[in-house]
């Protein structure tokens, strides 16, 4: 076979088992937003199905000979060739794909999936040691994975950090994260000890859930989420699926009393949308036509959140529809105080509570105990202990118990081991866009505050979102911004904006 | 190969061809209900892939040596046990699938989808030359599936007739519709020139779609749809899909000015979807946990529409309810003139507009003229023609154009060809259930007066939903109701609730 028909077979090949992971994302789809109660045993044994059918096909030999015959061929000659592109990436999956055994992969679905119930169950009874055999397991089976599919004596952790941000390493990311830390810290402590407290009485009161969905599709609508490919709906936990060509379908939650949940939770999912609606549909199923790391994905929802959304040039525009929707809580409101609400800071306990100033420290507290599991450092029965010296240290703050320490989020339980950075570098990500974008694009706040988001997303779709798998993360960032990945545009921008809210004296912007 | 673990075999792989086969039944229900518009190119492409894995799986000459090693051997020695309703029902529908060439299959499948876009044009454009060449290609192509799937030398007719409806046949169908067809006639004449003339203004008028849904909600679940089981939602079309276990799904759809289109069609579709939820979801995915006919699935929607859902007994209990929801409209309106407006007889041009006595006088002539296309008698070019003759002979009516003629249905476009005639079987079988219900049960008009219909769906349950394919159609209604399929029950349920309505003298109920 020449190496043209290989490719063409190969990308036949990688949009059929596309295409039954298309069907398993829309039944997810369907099992969080609208399914009845009574189905949920069986859309267990439907998606089981179609998994080993995707496997099947992905781990098929014949495509290890597909790629043996492109490879070093003159068709991926230029590696900035979608081509090329496609075929590197099909390598990466397949390898690690086949690298593991089957029996590791069973053996990791079962008990991730027992541990989640373990997990929900010793969250609920505040008991650590019910979960710890659990978390003993799973992190001897993440060991595994990562022996398997990682380079011979490397980090454990790369090897599974790659998983969702390809090309990333610890070692970078420590001195990434370390960096970050060493400002965050003392930028939150600056505004803890801030005399201006702003006061999030605004956001609370009589939000009737019918205008929130009203207002949620409306401000998506406007900043580009297009509604004839994609839908806007409620599940218990909000979530974006990129579902197929011309379905992408996001998610968030409403509380009759609450402004913000709904309306951030929709923005950031709205950022998560516009890149999948921003991919090629016909490269659909292959690399090209996919989005490319955990991080980029998480940069484009919290540029949208925090840096758009949080923004004084943002409500300019909106605040005036906002109060005409919601009279009863923001009639009388003034602009400056509902913008301070809305970009208040505060340590907190709870990571998905968290405010945007504070949250990578919740981050780089996980990014540093998971390493230690891995590695060993740290025996999972000593991870409670840990949790709270590290949230006292960073933080200032100490959980009641496990329900809000060491135990309140899923991933570990999942087997997530190496996916938390990733939100953090969405953060360094998003700022480093928004940067540039404002450096290329003149007065971004000036169309911002006419409520026209166009040459934004125009600039993102130009510099991310149509790139899709061709760089890795840190290269895309570095095409995107002529920086490597950097934590100062966060700093710089988490300042500019919080310092004025605060008024702190040293918030000037370094340059 | 012992027989039981042949059939365990053959069971384990018949719910995993049905376990595709509900991934593409809940694809298919998102797409008529709630997918983006731009997702439908793909989605063709996702049930495409979902159907041949079906069909690849369902054929495989694997199936064949396991049923081959089961018949004949004690498990399936007594007719009457659940394996050998399996086996009988496997085999058919193997050798159905694997008689068809693969050649013919897809030739179908695409003559079909295009011509019923043809047929859309057609219609609207009032133009039956330019779907003629379709009908003749589908015509040619249903007479060549059924010489491969029928008996030699039989019927084509019964061969097609016997995907829908296991068992039957076109001669006993013609004696037991032309016995009906007698009967019904001079009963619509009767009716036509009655001076009653029930006044459907008080169903029209302001009836707000929130709250038909809520009414549609209280009504489905009142008589017995578990919603903890199933959905009520909204399409351009209403049906029912019974998609897995604990997963049913109906639909329905509004007109603010209306009441009856969503309150009849929630009721139809509640009568499929409670025979659904009376199969056993553990045999899911082989014949003894399925439905047995179209036939049969069509009397339970009948059922509940039109005997249960017209009567006297259940607007006694449903009357001052739906009164006190629509005041505008029902608020002065008398229980009588409402209950005459529901059971009001015209015969007019449209079938699925028909009322439930000259419904199937439409239903009879489409039966004659696509025996006549398939056995030659009738040539395509000559159906507008015949058409309007039998419209004209048996409902007094004649259409302006084809439109409304012989171009009203999409299912000869579709190739669906010996379907038609289910929909009155579910007519004449859900008045022979009725009737022998209420011979069993005493006074059913009493409990359902007073919004209380257990007793009957227990009896249904216990009669027909239970049995699923054990038995062919006719002998589950014979083990039912103590009678062959038959007319006359039909007849006397009409007369006797129709005739009051019309004051008709000769509507003494027949013995």
């Amino acid at each position: 076979m020449d190496p043209k028909a290989a490719y063409d077979e190969l990308t036949r090949r990688s949009r059929e088992w596309s295409t039954l992971a298309s069907c398993a994302a829309l039944l997810s789809w369907d099992e969080l937003t609208v399914m009845p109660t009574a189905a949920s045993a069986f859309r267990g044994d439907q998606l089981g199905l179609l998994a080993g059918l995707e496997h099947e096909r992905a781990t098929d030999p014949k495509v290890g000979e597909l790629l043996a015959t492109v490879e070093g061929s003159d068709l991926v000659a230029d590696p900035e060739s979608p081509e090329a592109a496609d075929v590197r990436e099909l390598r990466r999956s397949f390898d690690r794909k086949t690298k593991l055994p089957r029996a590791l992969v069973e053996e990791l679905a079962r008990v991730t999936s027992a541990a989640q119930h373990e997990w929900v169950a010793a969250r609920k009874g505040r008991d650590f040691p019910r979960f710890l055999p659990w978390l003993d397991r799973i992190v001897a089976l993440k060991r595994r994975e990562a022996e398997c599919v990682g380079a011979p004596g490397g980090d454990p952790y790369d090897a599974l950090l790659d998983d969702y941000e390809p090309g990333a390493s610890a070692s970078r990311l420590s001195g990434l994260f370390d960096a970050l830390k060493a400002e965050l810290v003392p930028l939150v402590g600056q505004i803890a000890s801030s005399e201006t407290r702003p006061d999030p009485g605004v956001l609370r009161g009589n939000y009737p859930i019918d205008r929130q969905k009203m207002l949620g599709e409306l401000v998506a609508a406007s900043i580009g989420f297009d509604f004839d490919r994609g839908r806007l709906d409620t599940s218990a936990h909000p979530f974006c699926s990129g579902i197929a060509p011309g379905d992408c379908r996001i998610t968030t939650r409403y509380r009759p009393d609450d402004f913000e949940e709904s309306f951030f939770g929709v923005l950031h999912e709205v950022g998560h949308g516009l890149y999948e609606q921003g991919l090629d549909p016909d490269r659909f199923g292959t690399p090209m036509g996919e989005s490319v790391s955990l991080g980029i994905h998480e940069s484009q929802s919290r540029l949208w959140e925090n840096l758009v959304g949080r923004g004084r040039a943002f409500w300019t525009h909106w605040f005036p529809i906002v109060r005409r929707l919601f009279r009863e809580p923001l009639g009388a409101a003034e602009f400056d105080a509902f913008h301070r609400a809305v970009n208040r800071v505060e340590p907190s306990l709870i990571r998905t509570q968290a405010d945007e100033v504070t949250y990578n420290l919740h981050i780089i507290i996980r990014f540093e105990l998971e390493r230690a599991l891995l590695s060993g450092d740290l025996p999972p029965a000593d991870l409670p202990g840990a949790w709270d010296e590290s949230y006292r240290r960073d933080l200032g703050v100490v959980a009641p118990d496990v329900a809000d320490g060491c135990l309140q989020d899923v991933h570990w339980s999942a087997g997530l081991f190496g996916y938390f950075p990733t939100y953090t570098l969405g953060n360094l990500y998003a700022a480093q866009l928004f940067d540039r974008a404002s450096e290329e694009l003149g007065d971004l706040d000036a169309s911002i505050r006419q409520g026209d988001t166009t040459p934004l997303l125009r600039w993102l779709r130009d510099h991310v979102h149509r790139h899709a798998r061709r760089h890795t993360p840190a290269a895309l960032i570095r095409r995107a911004t002529g920086s490597d990945p950097d934590h100062r545009p966060l700093i710089r921008s988490l300042k500019a904006r919080y310092g004025p809210v605060y008024g702190l004296s040293g918030a000037e912007v370094p340059s």
